[in-house]
């Protein structure tokens, strides 16, 4: 399969891209490089641009999006349409453009992560993508044409970043990066759709 | 309690402010009147107006938010850019904004639907509106300060407007409106915080 890899060079998109890469054609993406394309999917115009310049692929596997980490009452205006644009808007217009480069039963699999769940302090906006894309997820795979299927990851914090994120997600029990990567092929290669694959939790 | 009503002139705002007002000052807020304010959610501005005006408060109960009913394939980038800015971001907006409003130990209480876990065809806004502010009810729940508490009300089809919505919920058994509003009066006079009160399903 050809798989193209939104978000490659993160801590979750390496693994991704390491794991799949021993078994199908991968192309990458991201907004800072080095990848085989640049992409902001916070920018529709970038997306499309992507997708033109790649081509017809099998898969659509993002591992990119950010939120601002701040409490409810310190954000601002920006903060929250910040998250809503990014993690949010940014992977519904993935596969929103997506839908002509994908071909006939493919996938796209998208990123969420266990505060769709498990709330913490400065974690609302996070707990906002997460659950919006878990339930677009949902929503769309009924009713997606050609075979299309569509799944989202959502992992805990990664054993890779456990330090750095040790006072947000305090007793968290980590999972190792390439666990969760597990789930990009489970979601790729398998036969279900609508479902939200959480890793470590 | 002071209660202020945001939506109060739909089918579900109507109910809640006749059921409320039997025990609570309630004041109506709405995009189109008549109420005691007039409030358009996607506005920051026209929020900030509406607090200003109402004046301290112990509840906010929020019955508005439109999305696009859409089959993914015809939605616009106007179109998610809409679902986002008003059950989504209109609803954050109203607690954002509303922190400052609402006395100690008061509440927020939001709207969502049955379209965050159960998916109809044309319905992917919905479920990601939905499962937005689920989630986001849990991630701020664990933080607002003062005893504030956060809920959001998620029902199923109204047997009121069953007849209306009869070709996208097909099959789904509807609930009355009224039942829906005392998720409300729950939300409000209770104890519990970061909860969905699911209505009907």
């Amino acid at each position: 399969m050809k798989v193209l890899v939104v978000g490659a060079t993160g801590t979750l998109g390496a693994a991704v891209t390491t794991l799949l890469a021993t078994r199908h054609d991968v192309v990458t993406a991201s907004r800072t490089g080095p990848t085989d394309v640049k992409v902001d999917i916070v920018d529709p115009a970038s997306i499309a641009a992507m997708y033109e310049q790649v081509g017809r692929v099998d898969a659509v596997a993002c591992t990119a999006g950010s939120v601002p980490f701040k409490e409810v009452g310190d954000l601002s205006r920006e903060d929250v349409e910040s998250a809503a644009l990014n993690k949010l808007l940014g992977q519904v217009e993935l596969v929103r453009r997506g839908l002509d480069a994908v071909a006939d039963n493919g996938s796209f699999t998208l990123i969420t992560g266990i505060l769709a769940g498990e709330p913490v302090r400065t974690g609302s906006m996070s707990s906002m993508a997460n659950g919006g894309i878990d339930a677009f997820v949902r929503g769309a795979a009924v009713e997606l044409p050609r075979g299309l299927r569509i799944n989202s990851v959502s992992p805990t914090v990664f054993t890779e970043s456990a330090e750095a994120y040790d006072a947000v997600f305090p007793g968290f029990p980590p999972v190792d990066v390439a666990t969760a990567a597990l789930a990009y092929r489970r979601s790729i290669e398998g036969a279900q759709t609508g479902q939200t694959f959480r890793v470590g939790w």
